[in-house]
């Protein structure tokens, strides 16, 4: 039976494993030598950053948005990625990053869909309705559920930031998924490596939980700020996630290999976590 | 050249429309009558909906999520029944379902699937990243954008009527989506009809825009609250979305064919609606 997805992140984080890649497959900007019919050419890209990093990530992370844009081969690509991911690095657990969030009879297919179809190991979403229509979610405990809370877009301030008796927004959303949210244990906060001030005063809020933070790398977040901010009274909770960084490097690697290339920026940044801890 | 989603509702409510045809089809549930694998009988049963209620409907609503439990096949299935829109209702506006909302390249990606891949002329989504982040589907002027505001689940308060600052979240949500989402006359806002009276307070703030109204039928809505507290000043400006009490009305009418129950449900929501103007 496999772990849930808090018992792999132990895991990772027990074995020093702190790097999310983002599998971010965007199809005009795959490697030329790589050929075949788009869903191919994305799969084989996957299969080479997998492989090129399975002894280093601590997840895998793939982002819906680029298979959903693939149009009829979408849930193909996705689930092939998957299936990859557990061949080759079964204890690396996969962060859907779907933000999904509905009601009703809706979430019961968004569930069905993300943790059964897809088999991920746990899924990002979004806070708006509140905890009691992401049940179908929340009670599958054996999977993660990554609530945004603090996000890295340039705006991400507007609505987050906002004054609720004295609190701002993200605060009081990241209480509320410890208190409302996490009965069973299986919830993480979403929070950008571009505030790494909020994400000390969220760590203080959610001490125990797992944060998502994406943000480093392409968009500007520093790891050092990161880490001195985020990590948990075990010197454990963070899971840094860069996506273009690491899976376009040969780009400006063409002394490298595809492999070689990614690789070395997975490692380069496992290295700059190490150092920082 | 297709005229913009505001055109088509404009041209909708101008001839007394006011019901969204639901499309959520749970493969589970459809009629035993219609055979063949999951996506044929979904587009087949959709096909029937559609044939039923052209001349009703003020627009289609498929619900993302149905679609997506499919796997394989899901973009398929939707693809399809969005196809058979253009073909028997081509007049009749398609709101994707899908509650989309990320940041930066990935909602790119969200948008050439929906609005280019799918061709949906308006979509649902969720307001938290703020309207910076949400440009992509905003830029696209011919299109809509309908932003959660005051959901119909049971716990839509729980965020939703925070106080900001002496508005509640959802009011200041509202009159942020008409001071600095809607540079392009392109939005909406999704209300449930189960909460009429924040229904009147919104409508008093978003004067203009569109009203997506979930939860008449299964869920309680009531349509004379709905159509008393939400309707603008021309007797305009809401779409009041059944799904179940549509779609599923043939399994209380057994002394009618499946078309004949549908549009005989869809009728009686119309004249309900009509009789409250």
């Amino acid at each position: 039976m496999r772990k849930s997805f808090r018992e792999l992140l132990d895991a990772g984080w027990n074995a020093a494993k702190f790097v999310c890649v983002g599998l971010d497959p965007d199809v005009t900007k795959l490697p030329a030598e790589i050929t075949g019919d788009p869903v191919d050419r994305i799969v084989e890209f996957n299969r080479m950053i997998i492989e090129a990093t399975a002894d280093i990530a601590l997840a895998y992370k793939p982002q819906s948005a680029y298979y959903e844009a693939l149009g009829v081969t979408g849930p193909l690509a996705l689930r092939a990625t998957i299936d990859i991911i557990r061949k080759i690095a079964p204890d690396v657990p996969v962060i859907l990053d779907a933000k999904r969030a509905d009601i009703g009879a809706s979430n019961e297919a968004y569930v069905r869909t993300v943790f059964d179809f897809f088999d991920a190991d746990a899924v990002t979403v979004h806070p708006y309705f509140g905890p009691e229509a992401m049940a179908p979610f929340l009670d599958r405990a054996d999977r993660g559920v990554i609530v945004l809370c603090r996000t890295s877009n340039p705006g991400a301030g507007h609505y987050q930031d906002l004054d609720v008796g004295g609190k701002r927004l993200f605060e009081h959303i990241a209480q509320d998924v410890v208190d409302n949210w996490n009965y069973n244990g299986n919830c993480g906060l979403v929070i950008g490596a571009t505030a790494p001030t909020e994400l000390g005063d969220i760590r203080r809020i959610a001490t125990e939980l797992p944060f998502l933070i994406p943000g480093v790398g392409a968009q500007g977040g520093d790891v050092d700020a990161t880490m001195k901010a985020g990590l948990d009274s075990r010197g454990h909770g963070l899971i840094i996630s860069s996506s273009r960084g690491i899976i376009y490097a040969y780009k400006d690697r063409p002394d490298l290999s595809i492999e070689e290339a990614t690789r070395s920026a997975a490692q380069d940044l496992a290295t700059e976590i190490e150092s920082c801890r």
